[in-house]
């Protein structure tokens, strides 16, 4: 199978997992379900959860009983942007060319709606659990919460909210986007690698693969802010230069950003191949995302 | 040891859990970390944590080991309250005689607040799970998932919500209440149960009690926003008269209210001697709870 049908694959069956994951069970409340499934069914990539789902192959050989994690990754994901988008935060009308949730549901009940979201991600692993041992699952929702809490990526939110027009030192803005984009990039390789059974040593290498990925991936989104096509991303470019956010492009420039995000992506790969196992689609699926053009 | 010896031992030892449960440990974000402890530690009975620990203690005979998820219940009750404040929502400026989380900190911050304090609700007990089966620590926080999600206490705020300005039917506003108010005292009913290895008939004999002691609890809030004594309340009354809410007193009118709360109240103590052990000091936190003052 090539790199892209078995993506194709993994997106498919996520798709298909995710729109079970969130049912209408009551008309009551119906309004709150439907603004929840607009943002987490509204396409995009579904990187994180591929990831989980690799990585876990990667070390098990089977991916399917990783689907209910990378269902949570997505919700988590989903809540996130939620949030971001509010008019107290970044005030963003569009995601992925519809119409934010606030704008189409109401600030209040897309507040309510990411609020729901990140909570039934804790909830829909630990009501899909069967066939996984009981402590490898609570050890893979620690690294999720972990990684999507204060020391995590809404951590690196704040900080990045702090610093908005300001000019921020290289070495803050690592720290806040080793936090904020490769939360739950870290997350999603680490959960992944727990359930396919990876040893404490290969969890590390696999962080390290996912902090280099996760960097080499933000400096890709901030070059694209500033050449990107808004067609294709969804979203109007040139937002970093009017928050006036320090990027790597503000303080490297264009071509030096593109040659940071190329080793850093060469890195990441040669951290994958210290692990053991098929690694020929983690190694195209990095370069896709390091290397992405949209 | 008195019913009140007991109870204050108990808040002292959640209160010490608490300010352990979230430390500063980055100056790049401690604004936000300072934020989630203002709410977190901003005082409050510690109702839904006493339940936690009591049960665990009815059916085990110990409480200690339900401490994080005593802590859990309290973060995701905090957080409710910081989002419930928020302009979009309740647009309250004044909570527990202190100003909002968003008075205090500005809106962006007190959303990430509430977020992060939700996340870790999630962590914390799965980093502090030494001496439990791992099985039995995902029932209980599948519990909190369940009752704190859409198809709980969220899904009873958007009902809430949708319902302003309306005059909405008795068994609606039943509903509501089972799923807002009354959703995170089932889910400390159930959980302290679990931790304790309540079987599944006392399970559903502890949720029973519950219910009733949510709605009584409920009921007197209604009544207490129309005769209570705002410097002990710490908060304004006649506030569901203003936002044109429906109440069991709107409804019912006040005497009718009282009687209806009393009956509750008789009706949970009847469940609570379905239980074996000592129920002395949960049947006076019953009363205290369904009869209080302020």
């Amino acid at each position: 199978m090539s790199f892209k049908e078995m993506f194709d694959q993994y997106r498919v069956e996520i798709e298909e997992a995710l729109d079970k994951s969130i049912v209408v069970d009551d008309k009551d409340y119906a309004g709150l379900v439907e603004a929840m499934r607009y943002s987490l069914l509204s396409g995009g990539k579904r990187i994180r959860a591929v990831m989980v789902l690799e990585f876990c192959r990667l070390f098990s050989g089977e991916y399917k009983k990783a689907m209910p994690y990378a269902c949570a990754i997505e919700m988590v994901h989903a809540y996130s942007l939620i949030h971001d988008d509010l008019p107290c935060m970044d005030d963003d009308d569009f995601r992925r060319g519809k119409p934010s949730c606030h704008k189409q549901f109401g600030e209040a009940n897309a507040l309510l709606a990411g609020d729901a979201l990140l909570t039934h991600a804790f909830e829909h692993p630990f009501s899909n659990c069967e066939g996984l041992d009981a402590k490898t699952a609570i050890a893979a929702m620690r690294e999720l919460a972990v990684f999507a809490g204060y020391s995590g990526m809404v951590g690196g939110q704040y900080i990045d909210l702090d610093s908005e027009g300001k000019k921020i030192p290289l070495e803050l803005l690592n720290k806040l986007q080793l936090l904020k984009t490769s939360g739950l990039i870290r997350a999603a390789g680490k959960m992944g690698a727990i359930l396919g059974g990876a040893t404490q040593k290969q969890l590390e290498t696999v962080d390290s693969y996912c902090q280099k990925l996760g960097l080499a991936f933000q400096i890709t989104d901030d070059i694209l802010d500033v050449v990107g096509d808004e067609k294709l991303l969804g979203k109007p470019i040139h937002s970093d230069e009017e928050n006036e956010k320090s990027t790597y492009v503000s303080i490297f420039g264009l071509e030096e950003a593109k040659k940071i995000a190329d080793e850093l992506s060469d890195q990441a790969v040669a951290e994958l191949n210290k692990l053991p196992g098929d690694k020929e689609f983690v190694i195209e699926l990095t370069n896709m995302l390091a290397r992405r053009t949209y």
